[in-house]
């Protein structure tokens, strides 16, 4: 989802009535950001507080390049990484993961081995339908077993575009907390959907409802079951008592757009790049009693904030033994404090750009390879800045081009290198850069190896079913990642 | 100022608060549209409740060339036009314009022979300065004579960007509102300040607030302004019994981007075209006790609504004698109701695109010329869509160019022409184009002579600040409009 999707940020059909509502009711963030322009780095990094490069969510197969979980990936989230829930059961939370995990699929990275006490949902994202012989559908699981796969038993129309998947998990949701409610037990609920990635979907019932098309008719029910949730809290009346977030993991996947992509709003790019439109996320914080109706903030904000966030709202510390990127938000929300921090724009192994203030660094530039760029992958439809969306991997590491995002959002006009501002700008930015890179340890990078043995052949749960599949040999091999 | 500029459209520095809780307490109107991509023109169209094309606010001297009103023009508003002042004086309205008129600037073409009752502001542009000699300064009128000139007794610093001017139009404008309260007559205000136009400024007060710039400054006046118009309707116990409407007469000028220039958000290009950037304006209607708050309309508006709309306010009808084009939008703001009509783009004399429902079909497409480009005036920073954002003057004709604008508001993606989506559309608009040409009656053209004798050089009242200037010899030439 992008930036420009919802109507509280000038979406023009202005189609999302109850997160317009969580925002009149909580905080706007406008500057609020991912921790990568895709998603199994995004999640990696929200749930362990870290970069990816720090927690192994990255490749360095190529230079900048983009990595993600595919079924046939060999890596997975480290033991070594303290996840949000881990941490949180220390506090008496009970955790649940609903929808996609995405942080390996193998079993050493089942997220019942990382902190979750609960999960209804898919390791890797709903691509498909596959053939379960060159390669599997993809299982769902219930907690520590698969109970079907998308598209064999949980149904995905892709003429249509029906599948009521978001139902599904709008339902987990609203059992979940039923349940804890009632046994007074405090809980984290990531209620993570895999609505509106391609191949986009909506339940029947939204299906046609909006201007937008099959997107609009996705974004449409992740509104509504959202303002579900929110009521389901208040009618428990424990609104006031529970803290809630809601951000997206990477910018609109313009490659997709008309169809299957969403907005970014004014923003540059999207997805895969580290672009405003790519990294930049709408982001809504929620908390009745707590924080002030309609509050608007322009704190620079991260996903990886929403874990040391959360410890903080369970009243605990994060790890001290390790680097924590993500920062306790709760005097932003509450105080209306700004704090003042960098954002770390990172493709796959290379810190390609950073944010001070208004101030936006562009180290390294691209867009895609003209290869992939003349088979029309393009991350950048209608929108061409010279020396800016480049279509080579250029270098201004010497040089950075700078924008200053306030003047100019969309990041068309770099400044003058001969400017004072410039000067002073880039002078900031690059103490920064420097304290970040010469303290940086680089993790093991876990997206480097594929193999398709590994691919969800046999889940746990498969004999029950009947769905085990035989795994061809193993035949491990670099992962090939493009852009 | 463009669609994007207001925190209540998704602009990222959310610095209106005040014309984001007019529309909070009012109404927002997401598909409204100015009636050409050109100050003048637009501002003729909205007293005239005409398309330019009908009441003279358009060139011939060129295809499908925009044009306005310089100083040098010798056209302005016909007599056998009848303006929105003119007609409301027939229910008892006191009428003043504050602020630019720009619809001619000889003695026959005066607000106050044209139905208004008073006027502080001036007849052209703030451009300049200008050396008195090759060309005078725009003169500042109170109602029938000059009381000065921009830059020798208006100052506008183009260094600091700072002018008071915006201060003085509101300070005149909550004087009038308090004088009619006063007298219980019922008025109408056209306060057609000219900030955000190039070049920009702001009152010192507003200097440097904005991240945005000087730009962003001068929004923030704006802003500021309005609220305390609409407080000061409030305090004077009046605000249930008057009618106020926000809205831009052009696209932002992306060309004077990012100094100079606002945002469009996510729309095509800007100010000059006739993409949605050009024309598609953020628009506001606030009327406590009448509009139910937080309303918002998908209703295809136009500044042209403006005159049927306020003739119905005062209980008038539009005149009869001729095609009006405005609809009185009172059903669709009281109401609720969506009425079907089309939005006509024209850029001078040509019909270039017409919408209706969702759908936008362009016969014609065009940014501007080669030459222009390569001189550096671009209308499209950033953006480029092959075959839609063209550089020629491109007929379609009899191959529309269709785009869903629900599903692509940027407009990226033409639809297939073998699709059945697209000859159903086509169709539709077809017949609507047909039917528009087969009625129209093209207004003798105004905008095509231009004579170095007519400006300013000594408008009434200048004998007595001693500011006459001696004009040169009549020269008329047509004149030159390259875009």
């Amino acid at each position: 989802m992008g930036w420009g999707d919802l109507g509280a940020f000038g979406e023009p059909s202005k189609e999302t009535p109850h997160l317009d509502q969580m925002a009149a009711e909580g905080m706007l963030f406008l500057d609020f950001y991912t921790a990568n322009p895709l998603c199994s780095p995004s999640r990696a990094a929200l749930l362990t507080g870290r970069l990816p490069v720090r927690n192994g969510f990255y490749t360095t197969n190529g230079h900048a390049r983009n990595a993600y979980t595919p079924q046939d990936i060999v890596g997975g989230i480290p033991d070594s990484e303290l996840l949000l829930p881990e941490l949180l059961k220390k506090a008496g939370y009970t955790n649940k993961i609903i929808g996609k995990w995405h942080l390996g699929h193998q079993p050493q990275f089942h997220p019942l081995r990382h902190g979750f006490d609960e999960w209804f949902g898919s390791p890797n994202c709903h691509f498909g339908p596959y053939d379960n012989r060159e390669r599997p559908n993809i299982p769902l699981y219930r907690d520590w077993e698969m109970v079907g796969r998308y598209y064999e038993d949980f149904k995905i129309d892709l003429k249509t575009g029906e599948a009521n998947l978001t139902q599904l998990y709008l339902q987990e949701a609203l059992d979940f907390i039923s349940k804890q409610q009632a046994s007074q037990q405090p809980f984290f609920l990531y209620w993570a959907i895999d609505a509106t990635h391609a191949p986009v979907y909506a339940s029947k019932q939204f299906l046609g409802t909006s201007q937008r098309g099959l997107y609009g008719d996705a974004v449409r029910e992740i509104d509504d079951s959202v303002g579900k949730i929110l009521k389901h809290l208040q009618q428990l009346g424990i609104s006031e008592n529970t803290f809630v977030f809601f951000t997206s993991d990477n910018g609109a996947a313009l490659i997709s757009a008309p169809k299957q992509g969403g907005s970014n709003g004014p923003f540059l790019c999207g997805k895969q790049t580290t672009f405003e439109g790519g990294m930049r996320e709408p982001a809504i914080a929620w908390w009745p009693g707590h924080i002030p109706a309609g509050g608007v903030s322009h704190q620079l904000g991260s996903v990886m904030d929403l874990f040391s966030t959360s410890l903080s709202l369970a009243g605990l510390q994060p790890p001290s033994d390790r680097q924590i990127d993500g920062i306790d938000l709760l005097p932003v929300i509450l105080q209306g404090k700004l704090i003042d921090r960098p954002i770390f724009y990172y493709r796959g192994n290379e810190l390609m750009a950073v944010r001070a203030g208004l101030y936006k660094a562009h180290y390294w530039t691209w867009s895609n390879s003209w290869e992939e760029h003349s088979k029309g992958i393009d991350f950048c439809p209608g929108q061409s800045v010279a020396g800016v969306t480049t279509h080579t991997q250029e270098e201004h590491t010497y040089l950075p081009l700078l924008f200053h995002l306030g003047r100019d959002p969309g990041e068309k006009y770099p400044l003058s290198f001969a400017s004072e501002e410039y000067q002073q700008a880039v002078e900031n930015i690059t103490g920064l850069v420097q304290q970040h890179k010469d303290t940086l340890v680089p993790g093991q990078p876990q997206l480097n190896v594929c193999d398709q043995a590994v691919m969800n052949w046999s889940p746990p749960g498969c004999e029950k079913l009947g769905k085990c599949l035989k795994a061809p040999e193993s035949d491990p091999k670099k992962c090939s990642w493009p852009h």
